[in-house]
């Protein structure tokens, strides 16, 4: 393992992105996303990604010169056009807008349409915490994942995340894909030769399974049975059909075998606390931080407690990164 | 088993809450609850809560007079404070805010405080439905439920509830509790002398137990694992301290041991996708259903499918209601 300071793999992942032609405001921002990947110890959103993006581009599914579009779109809404880019400058574009409208009228949404994404959503949503306001976000993915009691994939691993904001301390968020697992962890298991948990997908047939062939030559299945099955489909239908962009089938079918990143669209929703609270602000957060205190008083964990100490770590030493990888990556 | 119109199911429920002295309109809203709730063989929110009205009531625990009073909070807020009353006729009085603000910014929230709960949340967002929006409801309850990792009750069942509206066809719409089971069941099972599945609960060591004895004085564990321990989390933070209202736990104190029904608050969102959708709505609406038919074509339900099948029968042949139960209620 090689250690890196951050600077260092911010530099090597804009590095890479700039040569592949990505223009400097699109590398910078997905250069972001992997920088808090790797710092958090995240290296699923690391930058292995970059080899991602590098394929993407390859098969000409992104478009590295994109320059999001903003619009004013309602009261409530502000729509971001990514134009084929990446989801992250998109995003960052958006969010003046989004943080006027929330304190403006309570509540608000970011639509960000026709956007590659691989961004790991607590980033975005730690964005919107680090403003004073709390934070709703999902986006559906490709179609790999079946709905309860069926075999074929319809809904992606479509994530949901979440946030709240905390005086002083690091805010309480959640990022989950609605699927049990994530896909790469039943690829790790096909290439071991391993078997997986049952309740991780279903055959071809539509039959429970612990053959991680089998599940990726037939359909992964949600988290929590008929419950995380609704709420994959809420994702699909708020991120999808309501903002105007693809679905995960529709999604996939775009890609058309390439193996790119997906196509889609994001919502983001932001509550103003301080435009629900008015002068009792400061009461209803001292009641949050009870529930928080009351959790963690027994021992459980707050969600991103363990991101939290690898960014302590990071942010002191550095973070390591496999030499063939790093390797691969010096010589794209 | 009687079996009962659902106008005689109406005109009893009515019959008990204006005898015990709730004031006709909220007698009205309440009983609208249960009788939707036997029409669609929902028992659990059907007239059997009547019991539950009225020990609420004799514990003092209900405000049967209560005049829900409409604020308009922010332009994305109608904010509605039920008075110490239940929460129907209170969410009623706000419905015409929540579609006129969803409908001007895209999106809206309604919030209730300030009442004692136990509506079933389909019902309010089938009326969010039928208005052509777009819904997501959600409220804490009593701490009975334990986060991931830990022994201690700290969440309620924490119900979501989502719906989407469906031209010329029943909406789709989900509402599930966040608790892995109803507490009913684990009393059942208790009263019955039976086991109850592994995953259901942790004994007051937290140990996992199947024993509903040990659950009850324990606490009850959520659905999925520590991904719906997260959106418990998050329920109760957005339905409690956001909208400057209880948590489950401050509900539990509030109750004292009187076993009556949790006095809270209620998040409300909609959407409206005709205001994000502009000229693309049909086209939308349209990838929407191609969603639901691809759930459904390979033989998955969608997660209404049993209540609306319940609802035609109950339309056409009226509901049955069991004597014992019929008996008592007459007899209040």
């Amino acid at each position: 393992m090689a250690r890196l300071a951050l600077t260092e793999v911010k530099a090597l992942a804009e590095q890479v992105l700039e040569k592949y032609g990505f223009t400097k405001e699109q590398a910078v921002a997905v250069a972001r996303t992997m920088v808090c990947g790797e710092r958090d110890e995240c290296t699923s959103h690391g930058v292995y990604r970059l080899l991602v993006c590098v394929s993407t581009l390859k098969a000409g599914k992104v478009n590295p010169a994109a320059v999001p579009v903003v619009h004013d779109h309602a009261p409530g809404i502000v729509r971001v056009d990514a134009k084929g880019g990446f989801s992250q400058l998109a995003f960052e574009k958006g969010l003046v807008a989004l943080k006027q409208k929330a304190c403006t009228n309570g509540l608000a949404a970011m639509v960000v349409n026709h956007c590659v994404h691989f961004s790991a959503l607590w980033v975005e949503i730690e964005a919107i915490t680090e403003m004073g306001l709390v934070a709703l976000a999902c986006n559906p993915s490709h179609a790999w994942v079946a709905p309860a009691g069926g075999k074929g994939p319809v809904f992606g691993t479509n994530p949901i995340a979440f946030g709240w904001p905390r005086t002083g301390q690091d805010p309480f968020v959640f990022d989950m894909a609605t699927s049990a697992i994530a896909r790469g962890d039943i690829e790790l298991h096909r290439r071991a030769g391993n078997p997986v948990p049952l309740g991780w997908g279903v055959s071809p047939s539509g039959k429970p399974t612990t053959s991680a062939q089998e599940i990726l030559d037939g359909a992964m299945l949600t988290f929590g049975g008929h419950k995380g099955s609704a709420l994959a489909a809420m994702i699909e239908l708020l991120a999808g059909p309501l903002i105007g962009d693809l679905t995960s089938a529709e999604s996939l079918e775009h890609d058309a075998g390439s193996q790119s990143s997906p196509y889609h669209g994001e919502l983001i929703l932001a509550f103003d606390p301080r435009r629900f609270l008015g002068e009792h602000y400061e009461h209803y957060m001292k009641s949050a931080e009870n529930l928080f205190d009351n959790i963690e008083g027994q021992g459980a964990r707050l969600p991103s407690a363990r991101r939290y100490e690898a960014r302590k770590r990071s942010l002191q030493h550095g973070v390591e990164i496999n030499d063939v990888l790093l390797d691969e990556l010096r010589a794209l």
